[in-house]
């Protein structure tokens, strides 16, 4: 396929090159130092080239969108008439400015409001495995991962003590206000099992290179 | 630990189980079903006790919160002195009433806008994994899950075939909505990537029994 790559920073500029490797043809675009996306179309070889937003959209049959999301909305108003009827694929994640929280997104949930009502208790959350993964799972070899996050550390250590004794992977999420990516992910997992039809018996693992 | 659980549904009820197999002591509290709650209590034996909610936050030097949303608040007001400067874990995610979305949480994503503001393209989201484990994992014997998700199946197929060549898995997440989801998991992802330090090559695999 020939895919326009719009944003060629670390997703973009991976994604892109793991496609022209696969024998895809690519056009990089949009980078703040034009040095460099040409560096990285001539590093990448025959398959790739570099141009504008608006010739990597007109070059592509696909095109991926991988900005910062303040730039998304104004990028792909110069593009809109050449990405007509194509597959327009993104991969933004709507950042705040300063990464700490989302743009286009929540900045509540439901373990801050439970927090908020019982000011006097030590709250963590504890959420990523479905009840069903926890069951075939304790019987085999692989353990899910369950995620726990909150402010009180005494909390936490019991956290991840009590997922230990499920035969999970407690994996530290940070502070209680990562329940607000936390839990919209955890919703992700129970859709997947029971709208999408993967069965309530998935799970979710945190891997890393070692493993 | 003595573990009071508030809400002995599906998650509380096999989180109980599973503790009071490890020796812990567990009072299930907050059925709709009293019969339901002393046969479960039954059921797991000697480390298993059932109650109000109220004797099961008395009970817990820990307090599992594993309620419907609708229903945390209220529950919660009713137990407050007796989980004072105790560790309350909670399991609540905020679904709104048909389970169509979050209560507490974004009815927005970046997807969504995007495809906004391009009507005439043919949206899918693609997330989930992060660059670095799309570089170590292509060498590997293990790859990321990435997640895909859009109203249009012509992009849906061509996100899934890009996914694979890039040595990834596609997971099917569903229609364009389901961004509100991917995009804060993915956030999830990064964060604890850079924010938690587990570094930045980490990815997530969905794993099943058959696995």
């Amino acid at each position: 396929m020939d895919i326009g790559i719009i944003g060629s920073g670390r997703m973009g500029g991976v994604l892109g090159t793991l496609w022209a490797r696969q024998g895809h043809r690519v056009c990089f675009s949009y980078s703040r130092d034009l040095a460099r996306l040409e560096r990285l179309a001539v590093a990448v070889g025959g398959n790739a080239r570099s141009g504008t937003p608006q010739e990597a959209a007109q070059f592509g049959e696909v095109v991926l969108l991988a900005v910062p999301w303040a730039l998304a909305l104004g990028v792909i108003t110069q593009v809109a008439p050449l990405v007509a009827g194509k597959a327009l694929l993104t991969c933004v994640i709507p950042w705040n400015e300063d990464r700490s929280g989302l743009a286009v997104g929540t900045d509540r949930s439901a373990a801050e409001e439970i927090s908020r009502h019982l000011p006097s208790a030590r709250i963590a959350e504890v959420l990523g495995a479905l009840p069903d993964s926890l069951g075939w799972i304790n019987g085999g070899r692989q353990r899910p991962a369950m995620f726990y996050c909150g402010y009180d550390p005494q909390a936490k250590a019991v956290a991840a003590q009590l997922i230990e004794d499920l035969n999970a992977e407690p994996i530290d999420a940070g502070c209680l206000h990562v329940a607000r990516y936390l839990e919209p992910a955890a919703a992700l997992l129970q859709h997947l099992a029971v709208g999408q039809g993967y069965g309530p018996e998935i799970g979710l693992q945190l891997v890393r290179p070692v493993d």
